[in-house]
Protein backbone atom coordinates (compact mmCIF):
# COMPACT_ATOMS: atom_id res chain seq x y z
CA UNK A 1 0.00 0.00 0.00
CA UNK A 2 2.74 2.49 0.79
CA UNK A 3 6.37 2.52 -1.22
CA UNK A 4 8.95 2.38 1.10
CA UNK A 5 12.12 2.22 -1.22
CA UNK A 6 12.43 5.78 -1.38
CA UNK A 7 14.42 7.62 1.36
CA UNK A 8 16.40 4.41 2.93
CA UNK A 9 13.04 2.87 3.83
CA UNK A 10 11.49 5.56 5.33
CA UNK A 11 8.34 8.08 4.28
CA UNK A 12 7.69 11.41 5.76
CA UNK A 13 4.06 11.27 7.42
CA UNK A 14 1.98 14.62 8.42
CA UNK A 15 -0.04 14.71 11.28
CA UNK A 16 -3.01 17.00 11.08
CA UNK A 17 -5.39 18.29 13.82
CA UNK A 18 -8.75 16.35 13.15
CA UNK A 19 -10.81 18.87 13.71
CA UNK A 20 -8.51 22.44 13.28
CA UNK A 21 -7.13 21.14 9.95
CA UNK A 22 -3.42 22.69 11.36
CA UNK A 23 -0.71 21.21 10.32
CA UNK A 24 0.86 20.08 13.39
CA UNK A 25 4.01 17.95 12.44
CA UNK A 26 5.44 15.85 10.19
CA UNK A 27 7.88 12.61 11.02
CA UNK A 28 8.68 9.47 9.47
CA UNK A 29 7.57 6.49 9.35
CA UNK A 30 9.67 2.95 8.14
CA UNK A 31 6.83 -0.30 7.63
CA UNK A 32 6.77 -1.55 10.98
CA UNK A 33 6.01 2.13 12.49
CA UNK A 34 3.31 2.23 9.61
CA UNK A 35 1.89 -1.16 10.48
CA UNK A 36 2.16 -0.29 14.40
CA UNK A 37 0.27 2.51 13.46
CA UNK A 38 -2.75 1.09 11.83
CA UNK A 39 -2.30 -1.60 14.19
CA UNK A 40 -3.19 0.36 17.77
CA UNK A 41 -5.07 3.47 16.04
CA UNK A 42 -1.97 6.18 17.37
CA UNK A 43 0.89 7.62 16.29
CA UNK A 44 4.08 5.35 15.93
CA UNK A 45 6.92 6.74 13.56
CA UNK A 46 10.55 5.93 12.86
CA UNK A 47 12.94 8.44 14.92
CA UNK A 48 15.81 8.80 13.00
CA UNK A 49 18.15 10.75 15.71
CA UNK A 50 16.96 7.84 17.98
CA UNK A 51 17.25 5.06 15.81
CA UNK A 52 14.02 3.29 16.25
CA UNK A 53 10.17 2.76 16.59
CA UNK A 54 8.92 5.97 18.58
CA UNK A 55 5.42 5.95 19.75
CA UNK A 56 4.94 9.54 19.76
CA UNK A 57 3.81 9.76 23.34
CA UNK A 58 5.62 7.50 25.16
CA UNK A 59 7.09 10.02 27.28
CA UNK A 60 5.17 12.50 27.86
CA UNK A 61 1.64 10.90 27.51
CA UNK A 62 0.61 13.06 24.72
CA UNK A 63 -0.30 10.44 22.44
CA UNK A 64 -1.76 11.28 18.79
CA UNK A 65 -5.14 9.06 18.00
CA UNK A 66 -5.53 8.55 14.38
CA UNK A 67 -8.81 8.97 13.19
CA UNK A 68 -8.14 8.86 9.63
CA UNK A 69 -5.15 7.71 7.59
CA UNK A 70 -4.86 8.79 3.83
CA UNK A 71 -1.82 8.35 0.95
CA UNK A 72 -0.63 10.59 -1.46
CA UNK A 73 -0.91 9.47 -5.12
CA UNK A 74 2.59 8.50 -5.68
CA UNK A 75 2.01 6.60 -2.44
CA UNK A 76 5.25 7.77 -1.06
CA UNK A 77 3.15 9.94 1.72
CA UNK A 78 1.05 9.90 4.61
CA UNK A 79 -1.10 12.01 6.13
CA UNK A 80 -2.56 11.06 9.51
CA UNK A 81 -5.73 13.06 10.66
CA UNK A 82 -5.35 12.60 14.81
CA UNK A 83 -6.37 14.32 17.63
CA UNK A 84 -3.71 15.33 19.92
CA UNK A 85 -3.51 14.54 23.60
CA UNK A 86 -2.37 16.96 25.90
CA UNK A 87 -2.88 20.06 23.29
CA UNK A 88 0.91 20.02 21.75
CA UNK A 89 2.45 18.10 19.69
CA UNK A 90 6.23 20.19 19.33
CA UNK A 91 8.53 18.75 22.14
CA UNK A 92 9.07 22.79 22.59
CA UNK A 93 5.37 23.05 24.09
CA UNK A 94 3.77 24.33 21.21
CA UNK A 95 0.38 22.70 19.33
CA UNK A 96 2.62 22.72 16.34
CA UNK A 97 5.99 22.39 15.34
CA UNK A 98 5.03 25.01 13.01
CA UNK A 99 4.81 28.19 14.89
CA UNK A 100 7.61 29.91 13.54
CA UNK A 101 7.03 31.72 9.90
CA UNK A 102 9.48 33.46 7.62
CA UNK A 103 9.31 37.48 7.58
CA UNK A 104 12.20 38.07 5.29
CA UNK A 105 15.55 36.47 6.70
CA UNK A 106 13.62 36.49 10.05
CA UNK A 107 11.92 34.28 12.05
CA UNK A 108 8.81 35.02 13.72
CA UNK A 109 7.27 32.81 16.55
CA UNK A 110 3.19 33.21 15.66
CA UNK A 111 1.86 30.73 18.38
CA UNK A 112 1.60 30.12 21.91
CA UNK A 113 2.91 27.72 24.59
CA UNK A 114 0.22 25.67 25.38
CA UNK A 115 2.89 23.54 27.68
CA UNK A 116 5.87 23.90 29.94
CA UNK A 117 8.09 21.75 28.13
CA UNK A 118 9.82 21.08 31.61
CA UNK A 119 6.43 19.75 32.60
CA UNK A 120 5.67 17.25 29.39
CA UNK A 121 8.62 15.29 29.99
CA UNK A 122 8.67 15.65 33.78
CA UNK A 123 5.45 12.99 34.00
CA UNK A 124 8.20 10.30 32.51
CA UNK B 1 17.20 29.12 8.24
CA UNK B 2 16.90 25.61 6.94
CA UNK B 3 18.78 22.51 7.95
CA UNK B 4 19.97 20.93 4.27
CA UNK B 5 22.27 18.87 5.65
CA UNK B 6 19.67 15.35 5.83
CA UNK B 7 18.03 13.60 3.07
CA UNK B 8 21.02 14.42 0.82
CA UNK B 9 20.67 17.82 0.61
CA UNK B 10 16.21 17.80 0.43
CA UNK B 11 13.48 18.70 3.22
CA UNK B 12 10.05 17.63 2.73
CA UNK B 13 7.40 21.00 2.20
CA UNK B 14 3.94 20.45 2.65
CA UNK B 15 1.50 22.95 0.87
CA UNK B 16 -1.38 23.70 2.42
CA UNK B 17 -4.58 25.56 1.17
CA UNK B 18 -4.32 28.56 2.80
CA UNK B 19 -8.15 29.17 3.07
CA UNK B 20 -9.23 25.72 3.83
CA UNK B 21 -6.75 24.14 5.38
CA UNK B 22 -6.62 21.10 3.10
CA UNK B 23 -3.02 19.48 3.10
CA UNK B 24 -2.63 20.11 -0.87
CA UNK B 25 0.87 17.83 -1.28
CA UNK B 26 4.07 16.93 -0.35
CA UNK B 27 7.30 17.48 -2.37
CA UNK B 28 11.07 18.54 -1.83
CA UNK B 29 13.22 21.40 -2.00
CA UNK B 30 16.60 21.86 -1.81
CA UNK B 31 18.36 25.57 -1.23
CA UNK B 32 18.14 26.41 -4.62
CA UNK B 33 14.01 25.60 -4.74
CA UNK B 34 13.76 26.86 -1.40
CA UNK B 35 15.25 30.67 -2.55
CA UNK B 36 13.40 30.61 -5.55
CA UNK B 37 10.38 30.10 -3.64
CA UNK B 38 11.20 33.16 -1.38
CA UNK B 39 11.96 35.44 -4.40
CA UNK B 40 9.10 34.73 -6.47
CA UNK B 41 6.33 34.15 -4.40
CA UNK B 42 5.33 31.05 -6.19
CA UNK B 43 6.23 27.74 -4.70
CA UNK B 44 9.35 26.17 -6.19
CA UNK B 45 10.49 22.05 -5.37
CA UNK B 46 12.88 20.05 -6.61
CA UNK B 47 12.28 17.07 -8.39
CA UNK B 48 13.89 13.63 -7.65
CA UNK B 49 12.33 12.16 -10.53
CA UNK B 50 14.04 14.57 -13.00
CA UNK B 51 16.54 16.23 -11.18
CA UNK B 52 15.98 19.91 -11.49
CA UNK B 53 14.06 22.27 -10.03
CA UNK B 54 10.03 21.98 -10.52
CA UNK B 55 8.39 25.22 -10.99
CA UNK B 56 4.78 23.81 -9.70
CA UNK B 57 2.43 24.79 -12.53
CA UNK B 58 5.30 25.47 -15.46
CA UNK B 59 3.09 22.39 -17.57
CA UNK B 60 -0.02 23.19 -16.55
CA UNK B 61 0.18 27.05 -15.95
CA UNK B 62 -1.49 25.89 -12.34
CA UNK B 63 1.28 27.61 -10.24
CA UNK B 64 1.22 28.09 -6.05
CA UNK B 65 1.19 31.37 -4.75
CA UNK B 66 3.08 31.83 -1.50
CA UNK B 67 0.94 33.33 0.83
CA UNK B 68 2.66 32.04 4.12
CA UNK B 69 6.07 30.37 4.84
CA UNK B 70 6.47 28.87 7.93
CA UNK B 71 9.50 25.95 9.32
CA UNK B 72 9.30 23.48 11.86
CA UNK B 73 11.03 23.31 15.58
CA UNK B 74 13.94 21.19 14.08
CA UNK B 75 14.47 23.78 10.66
CA UNK B 76 14.35 20.46 8.51
CA UNK B 77 10.16 20.83 7.03
CA UNK B 78 8.94 23.23 5.60
CA UNK B 79 4.55 24.24 5.62
CA UNK B 80 3.85 26.46 2.69
CA UNK B 81 1.18 28.04 3.14
CA UNK B 82 -0.85 28.56 -0.92
CA UNK B 83 -3.46 29.47 -3.16
CA UNK B 84 -3.38 26.60 -5.81
CA UNK B 85 -3.95 28.51 -9.63
CA UNK B 86 -6.37 25.74 -11.27
CA UNK B 87 -7.96 24.34 -8.36
CA UNK B 88 -5.97 20.94 -8.66
CA UNK B 89 -2.88 20.37 -6.41
CA UNK B 90 -2.39 16.58 -7.55
CA UNK B 91 -1.19 15.93 -11.36
CA UNK B 92 -4.51 13.37 -11.29
CA UNK B 93 -6.60 16.17 -11.07
CA UNK B 94 -7.48 16.24 -7.49
CA UNK B 95 -7.61 19.14 -5.95
CA UNK B 96 -5.27 17.38 -2.97
CA UNK B 97 -2.88 14.53 -3.80
CA UNK B 98 -4.59 12.73 -0.48
CA UNK B 99 -7.48 12.11 -2.33
CA UNK B 100 -7.66 8.09 -0.84
CA UNK B 101 -8.33 6.83 2.52
CA UNK B 102 -7.24 3.96 4.07
CA UNK B 103 -10.07 1.18 5.22
CA UNK B 104 -8.73 -1.73 6.74
CA UNK B 105 -7.12 -3.05 4.13
CA UNK B 106 -8.66 -1.16 1.24
CA UNK B 107 -8.11 2.39 -0.34
CA UNK B 108 -10.85 4.26 -0.94
CA UNK B 109 -10.78 7.62 -3.34
CA UNK B 110 -12.93 10.74 -1.41
CA UNK B 111 -13.02 13.10 -3.24
CA UNK B 112 -14.06 14.12 -6.70
CA UNK B 113 -11.66 14.96 -9.53
CA UNK B 114 -12.01 18.93 -10.34
CA UNK B 115 -10.00 18.69 -13.34
CA UNK B 116 -9.29 16.65 -16.06
CA UNK B 117 -5.97 15.39 -16.30
CA UNK B 118 -5.83 15.01 -20.32
CA UNK B 119 -6.95 19.16 -20.24
CA UNK B 120 -4.01 20.20 -17.91
CA UNK B 121 -1.19 18.54 -19.40
CA UNK B 122 -2.58 19.59 -23.15
CA UNK B 123 -2.24 23.35 -22.38
CA UNK B 124 1.61 23.12 -22.14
Amino acid sequence: MINFEKNGGLVPAIAQDVDSGEVLMLAWMNREAWEETLRTGQAVYYSRSRGRLWRKGEESGHVQQVVEVRIDCDADTILLKVRQIGGAACHEGYKSCFFRRVMGDQLQIIAERVVDPAVIYRKQ
